[in-house]
């Protein structure tokens, strides 16, 4: 269950970031949605930009398999694959039977009993390049009712040599109308902060004002009517009582910098034993321009599945 | 569905602000946990305590309908209610017609065309009442697994006159075993995420280190080893990869200040005609430490849904 | 999760049958729709026609505690509580250590590890109170859609003294427009088989030509068309491929005799010794004619949850 | 969500009948489960015995994407495509206009306002090879448990020329021990009968002694224990109340005959002009003995889903 994502718009994915091919199934997309691969391709690239330092440069080409005909959905499911190729299993091979500082590889192997040692796993940053995909498709869905998802890198800084850095993306959606979302437990709020919370590395989330909105008062926090039903200020974020108000839905997420850094690493066995191993595979060192587009993926893929259960 | 929280251990809830009553139903409680009457009594009573600006007293009797026989839980669904009763909709007669700033009013007659004018419905801080009784239950069958959670409150202010401050609650949470949560899109950081943003007032939510984490490098974020499996520090607060790591798990919600205050506001009636209303309901000019019991009772339920499908 | 039904219109139920009382949540009903107090007394008093037999005579009022305001849905969830009274439990005395043959006495015991030995717990025939009041509200949407669903017993017998009877019931649903259904999995035939084969008793299911059509030719089965898009004959039952046709929808229930008569009965305890037991609870010998508004409210609330899935 | 089967060993499908390949995600199947390929196409092959009279004899090779590693599952998602060849898509070209009789042409267009007029689409019975091929893995799960299923044709004719026939699939599963299921509405009987109706051209279940037991007293009826806690007869099919008894579970199904045959076929277009066009696909004229393999299939995935969902 933990694989899939949404209720009404709704992503599967499945793959190992070392296996034969990742990919994902997309269950209900509304039937003749223009289907557009190239936009999906230049996505992808997106996920690549500001790259310079990994040298897994997957061409990550999605490939089609159902749900489509004639350039146009087909309200079926949309199953898609994505290839692996370019990995470097041995990279890993020192590390097989240590787990890494601030990596899922001790909790892996406590949740599951196993763990696939060529990688990540499904817990590897690979994952997103499905998202990302889900979430062009997702944009296509939102296009036909003109709403837009952009995010922006907020804040980063330039890592030291041979170390990381993280910062925070921030992510404004415009034309959801008013009227979206639930006012109990299913708050488009709560659901978008549990998308941006699912991306590796997120450690912090806030709407609107945010953490600065504890230092005001209510008489200075409380966005104030115009007479068009819009609000002189926008402290909430575009959501109000979990459901939008008409407003820019706007959001910020906190990255922490990457874990795997080409620095000593105090590693620890199953038995207990603590060894200093250098990682040898490339990883980034600033991923914050690359993960703004997975911002805008799970962001799409949100709201696209709150759409849809309006609509449909 | 939107009333639904959890899979496993499940709360559903129902009943509106200012009707005969509210309650819940809780799916999934284990068989055979003692069944305490009197803590779920002492939960409800800190939901009021500093609660000196509200005259709304409910005593917030929670009565037991069914999932209990001679102080154990018999594994069947345990279904409560909570009679509400001092509703002094008169108040909120000027209001009728009117949205107010900050508030769900509009929200919801966008979403549902429809409002019931005598309360918040359904987006009630009454809600929360519910959630807490729920939370209690939780917290009994965290206990058999020895899993504690506290809740506090880490920033506040003083209001100034008529006026309402919000703050920051710290949640730590004791006793997880390393293995709880979800690899993918289920993270256990996500879930606790959502559940928070789902408080009326919540505004941010950071896990560990949170949005300072944006300032460190990964050299000083990461979190290294000891030799009996915990770690030096906690900066990624007690999950990675979406499963705990057995330290203890931390967040902290920032909660904005409520916006319902005894000043003149700005209204707006469905005609976009804007007026001045005074409110006359009493309402708190701080919020913060009567939240965080209800902070703890979404934890809990959050944690004992985790727990329960990982057991049974 | 196995005490909700539905996922739209979506039924919650708890209470043990010698408990305080019995109820259910209706999460998803619309909101506007005219509330019959009235009618909903008039299908509790259905489910004892014919009753002669069972002096558990239980007055069976429903008391709505949520969701209706003036007469009307407010789209909220709608709870209701029906109080238990004149509950027996000395007539179970006797049978507290053994296990019936034909009730889910053993088997409860091996699901749960436990038995509330006061009655069927939550196996009781008396859950299905709840599913008529639940019904009753589901008949009230579908009359908005001018769906009528009527059940009438199609086969029965008059049972020998002190023994029992089981029958066939015919289910009629006129007005489902076509288009209503899912064409792979939540196949509209799919989910009536569901909701029948929950009833307590029942033991087959058919649509349309049922059984029999295993003994026609294609040539014969296959329902012809006519110009305004009925068809010549309804061997089919209103369903083609998953989804509604527009013709009446016909289904028959079949339902085996209760177990529990007033003869010697060969129970066993939980250490294998057989012991042969009279029981001293009065029980229904014919218990058919009041299952069809059974089969009428589990028909009801099925309909009502794919048209709202369709509808809002 | 009308794509996905099941909860815990859950299947979600995709794929057109006549675009470039069909295909599964099986999530939720635990790890360590030894993969047998070879016994995957074992299965595949079942579906095509008997099967003289279609000419579509896809190979249906099952290729595995994720999930499995060094001949063993890892837990994690399971996706499989299979590859469609030898779709003659002309053969339906003159019947692109019109809707047959007794298929989904025209409850599909109801339902989604489009066709793909390439075939039965989703609602085609190729979608079953997908349920085969899970229904395998499944299978290799429950042979750990020591589970088997094996249905076999019961009851079938010889159809005419170019006519066709139904007949009656029984099913026994052994081995499931007692306590499997639910009370309520997730009955294992229920669910049974679900995954049954869901298969194209199925028009009846029923349990154990079935509509037989219309026809006995209780006292006929009902199953008496034996001292090692099976029962001396087995007219409940193995489950009481919902949950296994640890008696063999026992039910039938019974399909209608193929409506499509080579006969002079009544059809009608939108204008509701009706015409008569004889078919040229080739047919089954007799669907029954492969369809043994899909009720086996997905009674496998139903008894592995619950025997997930207690397990893990």
């Amino acid at each position: 269950m933990s694989n899939t994502l949404g209720t009404f718009f709704r992503l599967t994915t499945f793959g190992e970031s070392h296996g034969k091919a990742i990919g994902g199934v997309v269950d209900g997309c509304p039937s003749g949605i223009a289907f557009d691969e190239t936009f999906i391709a230049d996505e992808m690239l997106q996920r690549h930009i500001g790259n310079g330092t990994t040298a897994r440069r997957e061409p990550d080409r999605v490939e089609i398999i159902s749900g489509v005909y004639k350039g146009q959905t087909l309200g079926t499911p949309i199953a898609f694959i994505i290839k692996n190729c370019d990995t470097h299993s041995e990279d890993y091979d020192e590390l097989a039977d240590y787990f890494r500082p601030g990596h899922a590889d001790y909790t892996t192997v406590m949740r599951y009993g196993i763990r696939d040692p060529r990688g990540g796993g499904r817990a590897s940053g690979r994952e997103t390049a499905i998202w990302v995909a889900a979430g062009a498709i997702a944009k296509m869905v939102l296009k036909t009712r003109n709403i837009s998802v952009k995010a922006t890198v907020a804040k980063t800084a330039t890592p030291p040599d041979s170390d990381s850095c993280g910062g925070i993306v921030e992510c404004i959606i415009d034309g959801v109308p008013a009227g979206i979302g639930n006012p109990v437990f299913e708050k488009l709020n709560a659901r978008l902060a549990a998308a941006m919370m699912s991306i590796p590395s997120a450690i912090g989330f806030e709407m609107g004002a945010g953490f600065a909105a504890t230092q005001m008062t209510g008489s200075q926090y409380r966005d104030n009517w115009k007479s068009d039903f819009t609000t002189q200020t926008n402290h909430c974020g575009g959501i109000q009582g979990g459901i939008s108000n008409g407003m820019p839905i706007m959001f910020r997420v906190a990255f922490h910098p990457v874990v795997t850094i080409q620095q000593p690493t105090n590693c620890i066995n199953s038995n207990g034993i603590i060894r200093t191993i250098t990682p040898q595979g490339r990883h980034d060192s600033n991923h914050i321009p690359r993960t703004a587009v997975v911002v805008e993926a799970m962001a799409a893929i949100t709201i696209a599945d709150f759409t849809c259960r309006t609509n449909s």
